[in-house]
C-alpha cells in the first residue's frame, strides 16, 4: 500500500468551516496515489488518532501527518507532538512522519501572494 | 496614494506563529503598489482598527482587508464584519472592501495540494 497522508487542521463548531479543507484533500488525492484524510484537532470528527487507525486498518505501513495550519502556536508546537508520539505507541509497526506546517513552506506563502496581488 | 492592504490573521500568544504572516506581507509588498499591514484579531497588535487607521493616516483612500484564514468560522462571518463596519463608521470617507478569505480561492488551495504532493 501506498503511503497515508492525514491533513490535520483545527476544526470548528461551524461545519463550513471544514470546506476549504475537504476541497484540498479532493485536490491533493487527484495528485497522490496513497489514501488522503482530514483530521481535526477539536470540535469536528475524526480525530487524530482515530484519522491514522483508519489508514493502518486500510494497510497503510507510512503515514504522513501534514499540519494545515499557516502559523505554528500551542497546538502544533504541543498538541499535535503529543498526538503524534501517542499515534506512534499505538502503531508501533507503522512508520509516522510529521510534517512542518504549511505556512512554512515558501511555494504556499508565494502562491497566497500572488492570490491576492491579482485580487 | 495606491490602494492600502490589510492582511488580517488570528493572531496567538506565541510570538513565532506569526512568522508566515510577516513573511506574506513582505513577499506582497513586493508584488504590488501600495502598503501591506498586518492586523490580528486576538493576542498580537495591532488589532484592525489600528492598522487601518494608520493606513489613513499615511493618506489611504481605499482599503482591501484580506482575511488570511483557511476555514472561515465565527471569526470571519461574524467578528471580522463586525469590526469592518464599526471601521467603516469611523473612516466614512475611506473605501474599506472586505475580501473572501484566502481558504475559499482555488490558486490557494491548488498551490498547498501540490506542494504536499511534492514532500
Amino acid at each position: 500500500m501506498s503511503e497515508g497522508i492525514v491533513l490535520f487542521a483545527h476544526g470548528s463548531r461551524d461545519r463550513e468551516w471544514a470546506r476549504p479543507f475537504e476541497t484540498l484533500a479532493a485536490t491533493l488525492t487527484a495528485k497522490v496515489t496513497g489514501p488522503v484524510v482530514i483530521a481535526y484537532l477539536e470540535s469536528m470528527q475524526p480525530a487524530l488518532a482515530e484519522a491514522i487507525g483508519t489508514l493502518v486498518q486500510h494497510g497503510a505501513t507510512s503515514i504522513r501527518v501534514v499540519p494545515v495550519f499557516l502559523g505554528a502556536g500551542s497546538h502544533i508546537k504541543e498538541d499535535l507532538p503529543r498526538l503524534v508520539a501517542r499515534a506512534r505507541t499505538d502503531h508501533p509497526k507503522v512508520a509516522i512522519r510529521l510534517d512542518a506546517p504549511i505556512g512554512e513552506q515558501s511555494t504556499v506563502i508565494e502562491a497566497i501572494a500572488a492570490a491576492i496581488a491579482r485580487g
